[in-house]
Order: C-alpha cells, then structure tokens, then sequence
C-alpha cells in the first residue's frame, strides 16, 4: 500500500496522451486506467495512443473516457496495444513524435514500458522538451532506480504455477527439470521463483558457475540426500544457450534431464493483487508528478514509498541487487 | 457422472496389488484412492508397486492402508511413482513380474497408465494367467477402445490456460504464435484446446497439410479480416518438426511468428474435477470388474457409461475419431 | 468433441435475433460468438438483445459483427447482459416480444439460459409461431432432456477449488466444514464436486436424510477412523434451512462445525474447456438446426451426441438422475 | 527479496521446538520447511510440535528431518496442525508448557502465528525465561510492528480472484454486491482487495460511515455515471451485521443488492510467491537471530528489511496504517 502524495497546483494540463510500448506486462491495462481516470478527476482530457511509439509517430490516437477503462483492471496485455518501434530510436523520428503530439495539443505524454519504452521517453523529454512521464511496466523488474516494476509479481506467479505441475512430474519420475523463465539480463525472476519452488539450484547472471561446478554440487547434493525437489530453475539471460549445453553436460554425467522453457506464458495473463494495486498506485501518482510540475521522472518505488526518479539514469546505470546472489549463493551451500 | 456396476460374488480375492506407469497423468493419485478405498470395502487387502512395472520386478511394494490415501484426490503426479522399464517389454521380465507377485500372494493386479502400460498388463495377462485390470490414464486420450482417459480434461484446460496467456501477448502486439501442445500421434489434445482457445487455424496428425496451404488459409483470412487470435495450435505427433519448418515458412512469407511449446507443464497439476470423478468411478469399478471375475481388460468409457474393454484391443489398433478432422476441416473453412 | 450435423439447405433465414436470460453462466460468451459466427458465415444476420426478454419487448438490439464477438470467448458473464423479466411471463409481455421481433424483420430467435428462459422460449414458439432454438446454458444442470448444460463443468469446477481451500484449514484444525453449493432443486453440483473432493457426506434433494441419522454416520465414520476430509457439501435445494440446523444440530452433539456458503462465485470466471466446446458445438449446431427447419427444440445432449429435444417437455418434465441418489448413497455406506 | 543476516555464533543451540497456532494461514507450511531446513543446516535438531500450545502442553511433539518437509512450501494450512488453546492463556498452562519443553531438551521454541499466538509466546518467554522468536504469519496482516506477514498476499489473491467471477455475474445483470471479506479488525485485506477488484466502494474499520452517506455516495456516482463495478468490498470488522443492515438500507432506496460473504475460503490454498519467499526467509532469518542471542521477538518486515521486533509492543500496541483511510477516502471522492 503506498502514500500518494498531496496534490499541487502548480502546473496545469489541459490534454494528456498515454502509450504502452515494448513487450506487455500484466498490470498494464490497470495503470492505463488509473491513469485516465486520475487525469478525469482533475479535468484533464485524455488520448490513448494505439501501438506505442509508431501510434505516436503516426497519430494514431483517441480521446478515452470513463467507460473505455471500465472492466480492464483484470485484464492481462494493454488495449492500447503494444509495439517495438525502430523509427523512434532516431531524433528524426522522436521529432516527428513530439509533432504529431503538439498537433493534437498534447502537452504532456505518460509512457509505460520498460527500459527500451523509458529510455525513448527520457529522450524524447530531453530533445523535446516535451513533458514525459513514465511508468516501470515489465515482467523483469530491471529497470534502474526502481525497486519494484508493473508486472514482475505475476510473472513470478505465473512461473512458479507452471513449476508447480513440472515438480508433480519431477517428483513422480524422480526426474531432474531445467526450467528456463524469463527476465533478459537479469536474475530477479529466476531467483524469487527458484525460492519459492523449493529449487535445488537457481543459475542466474549475476552469480555465473561453470558446469562442472554446477555438476558438482548436484552430486554432493545426492550424495548428502538433499535436493530431492528435482527442480533447476534457469534464467533465460545466464549465457547463451547455458540450458541446453547443461543438460548435454549432465547427461554425460549419468542425469537425464528434461527441459522446459516457460516463454511467452510468463507475459500474460490476469494481473496480482500487487501488480493491480500497484499499477492503481502509481497511475495516480503520475497524474500528481505532472501537476507538481516534474517531467523527465517515472513512478518509482523504494521499499514502500514512491518516489519521482530521474528517466536519465536509467540509461546511465545497471540496476544490480546484491541480494540475488547472496540468496542463491546461501541455497547452493 | 457414471453408474457403477452391481458387485457380482463370482470371484473373491483376498489381496491385489496397484501400480502406476509411463508419463504420469493428472487423477492418478484420485484412482489410486479409490481402488484402496474401494478394494478395503471389500476387505481386500492391497499392496502399493513403486515405480511401475520395474518396482514390480524387483518387488518394491508395501502394504497400504485408508489413510496412506488421505488428502491425495486433488494432487497431481502419483504418490507410487512411475517410471518406463525395458525389462518388463521382454517374456523374462514379466515372468520375473509374475513371480514377485505371486511371491507376495498377490492374486490380481491393476494397473493405471497409457498405452504402453496397458499393453504390458495385457502382456503379463496372457502369458501368466495373472487376473489384471487396467485403467486409461493418459493426458493425450489415444487409448484404443476408451472415448475419455484419466487426464486429458485436466491437460486440456491447463493448455487453454497457458494459451489465454498467450493470447494477451498476440492481442497486444498483434502477433502470430504457433503454440504446440501434447498428444504423441494423436490430435485430441490439439483439437480441444484450438476450439476452446479461438485459434485460427489447428493441425493434428489426423489431418495434415502442406506448408504453402496453411499460409494460404492465413493469408485468406488475412484479407477476409478474420482469424484475429493470433493463435495456432500445433499437435506435437502432426509431423516432425513442423512447428519450426512453419515458423520459417511463415517469415518467408511477411510474418513474425513465435513458438510455444507448453512442454511438460501439460502433465501436472491438480486434477479437474471431471478426472476426478472419472478416476473414482473407474476404481471403484475396477475392483467390482475383479469381483465379477473379468480380467485382461480395462474399465472404458463409452458415451457416458463405463464398460470393461479388452486390453488386447490396444495394442492391435489404432484409436481415431472422424470429428477432429470434421471440427479441424469446419474451422479453416 | 461432438460431431456437428450437415446443413440442410431446407430453410433459409435472413436475420436472426440472440439472447441471454435468466442467471448467468459461464460459457454463455462462448455461445454467443459461437452463434454469430456460424450464422456469419451463412451469411445471416445478427442481431444482439440486450438484457433477456425485457430487452426483448423493450427492442433494445444492434447488430453483430464477426468482431463483436473477438476475443470474449474466455469470458465469464454475458457480453448482452441478462435479466429476470417479469412481463414476459404474461401473453401480453410475449406477443409484444414478438411484435417487436418483427418489427426487425427477425425471423428466429436463440435463446440461452436455463429453465425459465427455455420455457419462455417455448411459450414464444408456440403462442407467435416465431422460430425459436434455445441453448441449454445454466451452472445447475437441472434442464430436462439434455444430460449437460454450458457452464455447469465450470461451476463445479470453481466449486471444487474452493472447497480445495477450504480443507486445508479443515485438516489444520481437524474441524467439520459444511459447505453450502448452488443446484436449485438438483443436487447435480453437489454430487460432482462432493466426489471431487473426497466429502464425507454430501447431501441432495433426491436422497433426503434426517438429522439424526446423519449424525449417526457421522459417528460411526469417526469410530470407524473414517471420513477424515472434514468436509460436507450440502446442495442448496435440500431442505430450507439445513444447513444452519444441521450445524445447530451438530453443536448438540459434541462438533465444533462450520458453515460456508459458497454463493455466487460459483456463477462467474472463464469457462472450463469442456463449457468452451460444449457452447462453441452447440452454437454451430443451432445455426444448423435452424436450417434443417426445426424450432422450439433445444440443442441438447445425449451421452456424446448433440440431439434437438423439444422446448415442450422442460416445463412437462423434471430432470432425474436415479445416479446421483446410488452414488451418494454408496459413499455414505 | 529481503537480505539474510549474518550469523552470529554468539549462542548455541542444540535443540528446537517449531509450532502453528490460532487461525492457519498460506505459507505456514513453507516457514516451517525454512526453519527445519535452516536449523538443520546448522546442526540443531528440530522437534516439530503438534496442534499449537494445546499440543505443547501435552507433549505431543515429534523430530523432523529435511525429508519431513518435502514438497510442502506449496501447500495451504499447516502439517503441524493447529489449534485455540484456552489453557496457555493462563500462567498455569503457560507453566506446562515450559516443562515440557525442558523435559524433552528443547532450548528454543519458535512460534509461527497471529497476535494470539505471539501474545501467548511472548508471555511464555516472559514468565519462563525460555528463548522463544515469532513468525508474524495471518492473513490479517493486523500486526503491530511489522508492515507484512505471512499469508496475506495469498489471501488478498484469493478473494481477489473471487471477486473477479463475482463481478462477471454483477455486470451482466447490472446489479450490485456487498462481498464481505476476512481481516479482523483491520481494514488490510479489504483496502488492497478493493482497489485491486475496482471496487465502487470499500467499507473498512478505520473509516466508518453512516449509512445514509453511503448511499449517498453511491447515488450520486449513478448520476454521475461512475461506479459501474457493481462490487462493494465490506471488511468483516468494520461494524457488526453492517452488511446486511446496509443491504437491508440499500433495498428501501431503490437497489437489489446481493450479498457474499468469501468466508473460509480466503483462508487455504497454495500460497502466492510472495508468501513463501517472504516465509523463507523469515524462516532463515529466525534461526539467525535464534544464534545471535535473540529472544522475545518477532521476525518482522520495515519496507524491505527483516528486522526482529519485540514480541512485547504487539500485546501493547495496535497496527494503524493511516493510508488506508486516505486510500478509502480518495477512491469515495
């Protein structure tokens, strides 16, 4: 549950667009509708903006009201659709952008994505001057400067109930899984759901083990009886490929292991009670950042707060968390 | 909701053993229950094989009682465990079999599993004079002589759960996936989840189709404005490697598809409660099929009553219903 | 799956009118896109009633495109809305119904609910000689002449996962639950979920018992060590009031139970795969039905078949599985 | 994910005693694997004691292994069982129960439980001077000095989920629901349940209403056509009977409200990913403070951090988070 800040009344918009860009994330319908019914409340009007950043560049937009957000909070993917766009990585493009938005008398653009859809807005804001908000919206909680992003906790939800089915097999075949879940560079998916699987071993890319390593500790792991969940939990940006050359690995080595890739499941599906709360929370707060006159910011959290934390940064820095390794280092003992 | 058989007095057994074997299925553990609960009505006493037929070979089994079958209905795997044994596919290992069980005073055995389980059990039938009952246990519902198995509702809606999933993902981007399901050779799995699913187009082995026509049928309803899912529901056994050949072909041809594949989160989980139901009946049923002296057959479903099927039937043909072609052929259309 | 019928081309129609009334039901989405789409296809017209019969007599309709029905499919609820209309269960109310179709030029109508909604149907039919099919669609499967009913998979189903939650807290604090579910006056749900879930006790208006004798199976049960889930189902329809007495009643007798009632949950949530098929079959059907020249029958089901079944003998008749009563009966021995 | 402590080798333990008290909530199970398996790990030996203090008094206590607690950190309830005990309210029980820990070896006893239950444990470790940390583990989340605990993710989750089905019904029909749900005296589950459902209205202990402003609020969102969710979410405590009283009010002004009433349901069932990471590392961090001298406390949650709380302050104490008021508030404007 987060405090919403105090509303000011220093800056005043008159019309505002919104845009889902990059890949969807579950809590993207219920920050689109926080968002306009916020705007609403204070009078602002609204335009969706289709397809993200090629909408935006080719004005594809409509105005939304009330009942267009009605009944969307539960709903997985974005009903503004969703979209990479390699015309919005040029300044030519952004230009285009920020025209088509003065053309329809936007004055300020609320973007909800991740990295890629944030650092688009950062630079956008930047070249533009345009006023940009943003809000962390994926399911792998990457983004710098924020602890918490739309879509993460269901993720890990959705993952953990395929694990779930995979360990009855596991178990009932005395079999080993390797099961790969998303989260591109980061290990934030793979440990919260090797955790809460019960995992034997959790290889993530901030804590990177050679086979034999790994090999190794499996079999001190049988040897001490340990282990018997039967679960390896994987993340997709490891190494390259680590998956598959671990299972030929450990074939070699007497295993016979099984593997899964959870993919695109991992993406959709009806929002948490976090993420839908969450969302709620910092849809409202943006509409607050923007009549507290900041831009160039997104909605972040800190531990239970949030906080205005400067887009900028994002593409400067690498979010890291040193607690992913500790954790999987203290499983692996 | 089936009706369970009188109980005849023709045959009286004092002690049976159970076993499970092969992939393992949702509602084993619900047929388990209900054959010891079933069987200890009838002051039956029963013994629980490990690991399938191997466990049976080496003699790894143990007394079960009422409540070694307490709070398992609704658990997914099975709680004897499985596993797929080469010895008991030669005369010898089933005669080992045999042995073991009549060393034990084992005087019937039944037996949960798939088409290769039943065709063992069938096996050690004819070649011992062992009385054995099976039951279809399959998620891919291909057992020869049996409309429904243990199961395969259960897959079913865990593969329209995954696919809802997806499909948030193909809406959003507006993006086509080639999502392949279970099924060995077979298309029911395939042809029930692509119904329930909305996909646009379904292929199953029983219906096969070249790579130019499918894009074909796409590109038509492209133009016709339908098939907007964005899913295709490809049955595994349809043709070696098709998922990856289409996914090629269809780049080729303008299109971003992704792959799926649902892999082994097909197999677990908590059963619906139609496996449920079924798995009861069918114990209870199995143990009045003893009792009225059948052996060498399986309790089978036709329509909705349960009647005992031979187990040689099996393994000499091949189970194929002309309504998934009919449904599959009524969709492209 | 269901084998679809051929098209007769006996008759034809230009437009038709659909309609949901009476208690939701999942799957009556389903249905829905079921019907438009088929009836697109043939190139019919649609027209969507909103809100039952009281849309009905009041000609709230619009028409319906392929689109329209994109993507509800998974959907709980009804897209039209439906209702409990009093005026329609009056001459009057019908004929101006009647009227107000032809004012439309609607030629036939497809209704879907459950009891009250069919007979009204059939009192349609037969009162203004307009064609009319009904769809069997209500969570209680209490309608004479077809052995299922879309949404019923489901609500036993939803009923099924929370009792699941349920025991554990049955278990943990080794304490009797009385679970109310729906059924009206059937005890369909009740049975199903009952076995489902390994109840102890499942109490249905067909197989009426008195207080003291319940409580006495339920003594011995617990002398026996027997019937350890903790879990009664009672079936709404049982007897007024039972479940609070029966509690009152065991509170005399040295139990400390508890009461849920799982009430209108049961109604709602995406249907299962079995509900999706069934209403998506049924749909196809009706549109074929129509052609073939029938009205005021239902498309009902007979074991695995689809069958026409005369809307007549729904208010004649009452549904009666002799099934229920020996299954509940054999559980209690 | 929270940071583990380090371990201190101040004190050393060499046997434990681990129980569940008072109402069971989802990932108790998951903290009871935690603390054996950490206990374990450091070579303490691990008494798991049976149906909370009652059991403790009676001595029914038994050793757990690693193997004991396989394949439970996805169960609901608790496999130590539970319970209400009258006599540990008393120093004579408490008394008891200090023996009999002294009489089996026990050095430590871990409580994992709401405020009862760490009421009674900082009592015992109060009056008997044996070492004793608590778990914070309701689906309340009504205790003071720790802004989480164990369970209420799930629960929230749950009613969540049912809820969503509710709303199917309720936006079909266009009618209105007061569900109720669990939270004591607290408004906890209510608030973050009812923002995530987009509830209409949210109805909690720490922000009560009269009800003619109720329906107040609710008629001038008719006329200003908001509101259309047709949910209000009720927690338990806010007064007694005001459900149905405000049902009852809503009938004489013009509604047809339904009333729901979640139940027992909110309180089984698998727990969320949250729960069992949050559990895990409660469990670990408990056995870390066990060995850094620690006694008399809770292992509680500030923001992200695990901090040990003194048992004492939840006695003296009552839990108020300000913000779900100013949420409640924000979304009646």
């Amino acid at each position: 549950m987060y405090k919403l800040p105090d509303r000011s009344s220093g800056t005043s918009f008159d019309t505002i667009g919104i845009l889902t860009s990059g890949g969807d994330a579950p809590g993207m319908n219920a920050a689109i509708r926080a968002l306009v019914r916020a705007a609403l409340n204070q009078k602002i009007k609204v335009y969706g903006i289709q397809r993200g950043f090629a909408g935006l560049i080719g004005g594809d937009m409509r105005r939304m009201s009330s009942a267009s957000v009605s009944n969307i909070i539960q709903r997985g993917g974005t009903l503004l659709k969703s979209n990479r766009c390699e015309a919005f990585k040029t300044v030519e493009g952004r230009h285009q952008a920020a025209e088509a938005l003065r053309k329809k008398g936007i004055q300020a653009l609320i973007c909800i994505g991740g990295d890629g859809t944030l650092t688009g807005a950062h630079l956008l804001a930047r070249e533009s001057g345009m006023t940009v908000i943003g809000l962390p919206c994926t399911i792998d909680n990457d983004i710098y400067g924020s602890d918490d992003s739309i879509g993460f906790d269901t993720a890990v939800n959705t993952a953990i109930d395929a694990i779930d089915r995979i360990r009855d097999t596991a178990l009932s075949h005395e079999r080993l899984f390797l099961v790969e879940v998303m989260g591109r560079k980061s290990g934030f998916i793979a440990t919260q759901v090797g955790i809460a699987c019960g995992a034997e071993m959790i290889l993530i890319p901030e804590y990177p083990r050679a086979l034999d390593s790994i090999s190794h500790t499996l079999a001190s792991n049988r040897k001490a009886g340990r282990g018997s969940s039967g679960i390896i939990v994987v993340a997709e940006g490891t190494e390259p490929g680590l998956t598959e050359r671990l299972a030929g690995y450990l074939r070699q080595h007497g295993e016979e292991p099984r593997i899964c890739i959870l993919g695109h499941i991992q993406r959709g599906g009806s929002p948490t009670g976090h993420d839908r709360v969450l969302a709620s929370c910092m849809g409202a707060t943006a509409i607050n950042y923007l009549q507290a006159g900041y831009t160039d910011v997104m909605v972040a959290t800190l531990g239970r707060e949030l906080i205005p934390a400067p887009l900028g940064d994002i593409t400067a820095r690498r979010k890291h968390d040193p607690r992913l390794s500790e954790l999987v280092m203290l499983l692996h003992k």
